[in-house]
């Protein structure tokens, strides 16, 4: 879970003498290092899908990292400037990672279509069913589609002044991090795990107001409880999106008090709490596929409202919404028993 | 769970002395009387719908009470006798069963359907969607076709001399049960424990044979796992149909047991093992709901290949599906903590 940095550390002497500002600019020093790696990665990858993928993966990862870590240490930076970047790392890494996205969704509703098919362990029929797969060329065409305008959409972004002014800010970040001058000196074993707690108090606080005892309760059938509702206003979310959205915040709340963990892990050269850690993996990995499986039924029904499509293909794409939504429910469950396990971890 | 039938009871002594004989005699007389008294209230229901479908609903509970204990306690009886017996309430059950099997199970899709369009909680929309709207009537229409066609088929199956010699066969056990002579005088502490054990003992077996592990692993996605499998070829069961089979024959062997102990508590007078007889309730009610939701899943599928209905009736149709086959899911999920928390009951 913990990356290790070579090199770019800058704390001042042992651990216990390190400063908050010192073991913080360290982290996203190495970070941005990282990522002006990845982004040379990219560049150099030219037709190669498969090494531009990885480049735009390990450019994301970094840009996550330093946008989530500047939220959770902001007191101790120079918060003028650390909000602008994270504003734009945001940006970025919504931008580079529709691409991606859009192809592990359609993998996603793939296999979903195969498994639902018996395809899978050579059961009667063996292939698809027409409409199965049809269901399949449809959702194939679609997301083909949506991913080659992401495609198109990341690499113009990757041309734009706004794109070379986050590089320009990576690149001072990797040679000196803005700091708040007044907490430079802070020592780092009372400041940055008390920051921590922080992270962990809204991520527990959004936790617990989830409905955890509903979710522990296998086959609560509460993730399809909107699957035939009537489509929202215009202007609404549709009412899986409601029902999913905290879900999703403490999904991001995880994975901010993960980067968090990284920073102390960091500081200590080793991980502090490694059962925190895992339990923050399990709890993200849970949560990571309750967004995919959301994203997947989501679509499943978008595509079912294609004008003059067969029968048999909105069927399919009736049970596949279905099948996603119940993964949805999985995740909760999932998450849930992780959750409560940790007592508030 | 146990019913105490008064006035028919035969024993010629205290519980101890009593043979097999007359303690079976006792039971089946008891449900004898029952059987003729739901007859006549058949009969006199006329016209009252509600008055007649209990008639129906208590002359099934008597008709597979007596098959049932005549299937395990067999070899205490006039087989020739018994046998054709058996059979003919068997299908007396079948047939007067079925008008009210399509009826619950359009009261079942109907409820999935409005719980599906989240009307239930007064949720976003309040309403069904034209697609769950359309699949709704197009169940019922052809539910209710099926209905109207069980309730003639009963109508006219009551007015046979096929149904006549049933109920000649029932008023002959109401006064004496042909059993057999060498079986008449063994000690019945003896002989019905032996005999239900035996029950005991094919229940087990079958049960192990399920998937149990699969089935306590919540959201295992099985019961769905052919969900869109091509159709099978026209002579063999499809996909769904095979992977339920094996469950719908524990749910026959758990009803065996229940009655199996029914006749011991009778000769007790107590429920000889109230843990026991509750267990086997538990169970019996989560393979009845195993089988109430496989069957209305495969009449969501069937309508869906009604020709030209329109998509968004297939799409509501394909989630309805889906659905249900998650309830099967749960009622195995269910059925396999009651047995296993129960080690072999």
């Amino acid at each position: 879970m913990t990356t290790r940095y070579p090199a770019v550390r800058t704390a001042t002497g042992p651990a216990g003498a390190a400063t908050a500002g010192d073991v913080l600019a360290g982290y996203l020093q190495a970070q941005a290092v990282e990522f002006l790696r990845s982004l040379r990665l990219h560049g150099e990858s030219g037709a190669d899908a498969d090494e531009a993928g990885e480049a735009a993966r390990l450019l994301r990862r970094s840009a996550r990292r330093i946008a989530g870590v500047l939220y959770v240490y902001r007191p101790l930076t120079d918060t003028d400037w650390t909000d602008q970047l994270r504003t734009e790392l945001v940006w970025l890494t919504d931008v580079l990672g529709r691409e991606h996205a859009y192809a592990a969704r359609l993998a996603r509703l793939r296999g979903a279509l195969h498994r639902l098919s018996g395809a899978e362990d050579g059961g009667a029929g063996g292939g698809l069913t027409v409409g199965a797969a049809r269901a399949g060329a449809l959702l194939e065409r679609r997301l083909t589609l949506a991913r080659t305008r992401a495609h198109s959409a990341a690499l113009q972004a990757l041309g734009t002044s706004r794109f070379h002014a986050v590089a320009d800010a990576a690149a001072l970040l990797a040679s000196e991090v803005p700091l708040d001058p007044g907490a430079r000196g802070l020592p780092a074993r009372e400041v940055l795990p008390h920051l921590a707690e922080q992270a962990q108090r809204r991520l527990a606080e959004a936790a617990e107001a989830l409905p955890l005892a509903l979710a522990g309760n296998p086959y609560n059938a509460e993730a399809l409880a909107h699957g035939l509702a009537a489509a929202p206003a215009p202007d609404g979310p549709p009412a899986e999106g409601r029902q999913d959205a905290p879900w999703h915040q403490v999904r991001r709340l995880v994975r901010l008090r993960r980067y968090a963990q990284e920073v102390l892990d960091e500081h200590e050269q080793t991980e502090v709490e490694p059962s925190l850690s895992v339990r923050l993996l399990g709890a993200g990995q849970a949560l990571d596929r309750h967004r995919d499986a959301a994203e997947a039924a989501a679509d499943a029904a978008a595509a079912a409202r294609t004008p003059r499509i067969a029968p048999a293909t909105a069927y399919a794409l009736g049970v596949l919404h279905a099948d996603q939504r119940h993964e949805v429910e999985a995740a909760r469950f999932a998450f849930g028993r992780i959750w409560l396990r940790a007592g508030t971890p």
